[in-house]
């Protein structure tokens, strides 16, 4: 493959920056900016500051949302949100215009956790091409790495290929609290020209190979509650003359889902999209093995014998998973208790082209007709707590064959077309609202440990990444 | 009927006495002898202090037994445990001689439980018939109607038809801990000429007649163990990918027991002894009916549609119960995760003639081919956690015929002969310590709210209950 001359510049200008960008990342995840802590709170505006200071100096025009109070954990404690960061890079109305998401807050860290360094002092371990730090891979990395674009295309003196819109939030860890009116809000407002969405905040596949992810499901989550006594009882002296709520519950929990993850609910597949054979051959050549999935459950547990049935089943088939009980004894030890009213908590996954309304009715249908089967006394109620629809590309449009290009340039190889099997809410937030391709392209390894102990980003994912979205820039330019 | 002229003098002595035996009652109450409160360990010395000195006053002899020390909850903090106080009335060697057992520990109380009023200065509601505060019926009343029998005969200056050990523990409210100790090591040693046992600490059947209990069930306690992951996994991530141990343990806890109560444990009922039509009788003409269980539970969701079946359920059938989940998710609200590892929790109640140790062999069994055939890659294990035996006694015997004939000397109706559905482990250590009869005698009703917010003991139930311990004395004496 041969580069154009104006990326062989670019990569060229990345490479000779790798200090800097290190450098750069080292400020970042030295400021803590926690969302989900009150005590960080002003960390968290602090480092949208520091986002807002590099992008003037590299020449963006920057203004900021006020995304409103939070009532911290429901306590009536009255928190400010961080400002949602909006600048433009470019307002070329021949150039298509990149609106690119990403956020500067991060999830806790302590060194107690586990941490074999200080979380928010960034760790340089070039012996295994490291960086570890809280928020080295999540998010502050991807961020960096479009700062770090527009300023190797400011030191070479060269405009970019396109118009950038930066949407930068600092509340994503939190439940990106205020984003969603912001950005209707804002949908014929300031992102008015955008043509297409890139956000870089989640990961490879694997450890190998890029991937571009153009799906992820969704998820519905109900709670059944049995009620039966008016208060707990005392097993030893009403065992065995009332109807107890949580062996009801226990045998309507049974009735959802077979061991071998088969979910019971009638007509619950009906409306799952068949896997089409374009599909299946996405399934080839992956990097991913049956071993990664032990490795990263920490035992052979697997469902499926092979790779392509478990990663449909990850990605494009639904799953029911059961998560507790609410209102029983849930302490170490013995309780003779017999739980008054108990809660089963339960979400099912869904993927195209299920409906969320005609889940719900189906569940509460099946579970209300199984539960009459009992002949108990109890009561039983079943409610949809929680519901987020399902995502999907098309992976053809010109944005993902863009990006699919630009890893080739980078990385001379395909890569792998994933989806994902949770929900990333912003995602399907931007598609509705701006009704535009939204493409989702990881800068980190799958084994970065995001939300864990030790998060690394490897430094050549960063510097390799920074090539990559650069490089997507100039293909979006020349996408038809 | 017509009374010996010593319990009619005796009767008489108590109806004078009334005034003082509530001044009494208050005066113990008044001491917040909570065992559960290391802040209150002291209260507790002191309880028994007033008891000793009580006893002392009356010319018992009282000596004191050292349980030892407690590590409270496991934390490491160090307790001396209140001492257990044995004291002897007579000495007689041609009387027979009745061992008195009793507590002078409470349970917590606080006016913000609920109480309407102290819960540790005693309340007389002559017009409601109560004597209200915290101990008054569990168990200070009842200790206090042995000291006003001993006291009665002093002022009348006539001697007890029978010898009197008395057993009064601190501890009882939170297991009794060292007590079971000193009863073995005092068989053959202070409790060596006892010849039957009597313990008033439980209640009526209903609110109208006195009863004698002559069986408890026996518990045995079980958790079931499923382990996957090595650590909680994301379900969107995992969800339908992997066996999930919660989904596992749902089938095998809804094998356990049907919604009706019928246990599914294959021979559990071999060794249920058959109702004989002799103890059939003893459910004619009970002071119970369903409206009762109702009241207690606070909702009609009887399993069983007439008195005798509900109260054999609950006193010599055995019964599941499903108390809760360890390891899943239990708090309110939505949590999307696969839990690693879970403790389903549950307990038999065993009647005779089942086998602890075959019941644990045929649960280890049955869930044992009950997960085998989930075909699960998750492990499983099943443990005993806990178990008590039941415990029966014969109410022909001369210890129960006396009690019966006290209660018609006193109430002129014949006593309900009762048997509970929970275990009182204190019964079972003496009947197998000291190889004696023992009587469960009650001074209660089955409203006293023992445990409860607004405790009481009814004013006539503790005059009354003060000439039935009397009367019970001296139907011992003549007993055959």
């Amino acid at each position: 493959m041969v580069l154009s001359p104006q990326l062989t510049q670019f990569f060229s200008q990345v490479e000779q920056n790798k200090q800097g960008y290190i450098e750069r990342l080292t400020d970042a995840v030295a400021i803590p900016s926690v969302s989900g802590d009150p005590s960080h709170r002003q960390d968290v505006v602090r480092m949208g500051e520091y986002l807002q200071q590099q992008l003037k100096e590299l020449g963006a025009s920057v203004e900021i949302r006020d995304p409103g109070v939070q009532d911290w954990n429901g306590t009536g404690r009255i928190l400010q949100l961080p400002p949602v960061i909006l600048a433009t890079v470019g307002t070329d109305p021949k150039k298509k215009t990149v609106l690119v998401y990403g956020h500067y807050d991060v999830q806790p860290a302590l060194k107690e956790d586990g941490w074999n360094t200080d979380p928010f002092t960034l760790v340089l371990d070039e012996a295994n091409d490291k960086l570890i730090g809280r928020g080295s891979t999540d998010d502050k990395g991807p961020i960096l790495g479009w700062i770090n674009v527009v300023e190797a295309h400011k030191q070479l003196n060269i405009e970019l290929p396109v118009n950038i819109k930066f949407c930068l939030e600092g509340m994503e860890e939190s439940g990106s609290e205020g984003l969603e009116k912001i950005i209707h809000d804002e949908a014929q407002g300031y992102f008015k020209d955008v043509s297409a969405v890139c956000i870089s905040d989640n990961y490879w596949l694997g450890t190998e190979k890029p991937c571009l992810t153009y799906g992820l499901r969704g998820c519905v989550y109900y709670h059944i509650t049995v009620s039966g006594p008016a208060a707990d009882l005392h097993s030893g002296v009403f065992g065995g003359t009332v109807h107890e709520p949580m062996i009801d519950l226990a045998h309507l929990l049974s009735k959802l889902v077979e061991p071998n993850g088969k979910i019971l609910i009638p007509g619950i597949y009906d409306n799952v999209a068949p896997v089409t054979d374009k599909e299946r051959k996405t399934y080839e050549n992956l990097s991913f093995d049956l071993q990664d999935l032990t490795n990263s459950v920490g035992n052979t547990i697997n469902l499926h014998s092979n790779v392509e049935a478990t990663l449909q089943h990850r990605w494009r088939f639904p799953s029911l998973s059961l998560h507790g009980v609410e209102g029983a004894f849930y302490n170490p030890g013995d309780k003779t208790v017999i739980p008054a009213k108990v809660k089963g908590k339960f979400s099912i996954r869904t993927v195209p082209d299920m409906d969320n309304d005609e889940i719900t009715r189906l569940v509460k249908d099946y579970v209300t007709s199984e539960f009459k089967k009992l002949n108990s006394k109890n009561t039983c109620t079943v409610e949809l707590t929680h519901g987020g629809d399902h995502w999907l590309a098309s992976p053809d449009h010109w944005n993902y064959v863009a990006a699919a290009k630009a890893v080739e340039d980078v990385f001379g190889v395909q890569p792998d077309l994933t989806r994902e099997g949770c929900s990333i809410p912003i995602t399907l937030t931007f598609q509705e609202a701006l009704n535009k391709n939204v493409l989702l392209l990881p800068m980190g390894r799958s084994d970065d440990g995001a939300h864990s102990i030790n998060e690394k980003l490897n430094i050549s994912n960063y510097i390799n990444g920074t090539k990559l979205l650069g490089a997507y820039l100039y293909q979006v330019a020349n996408a038809q």
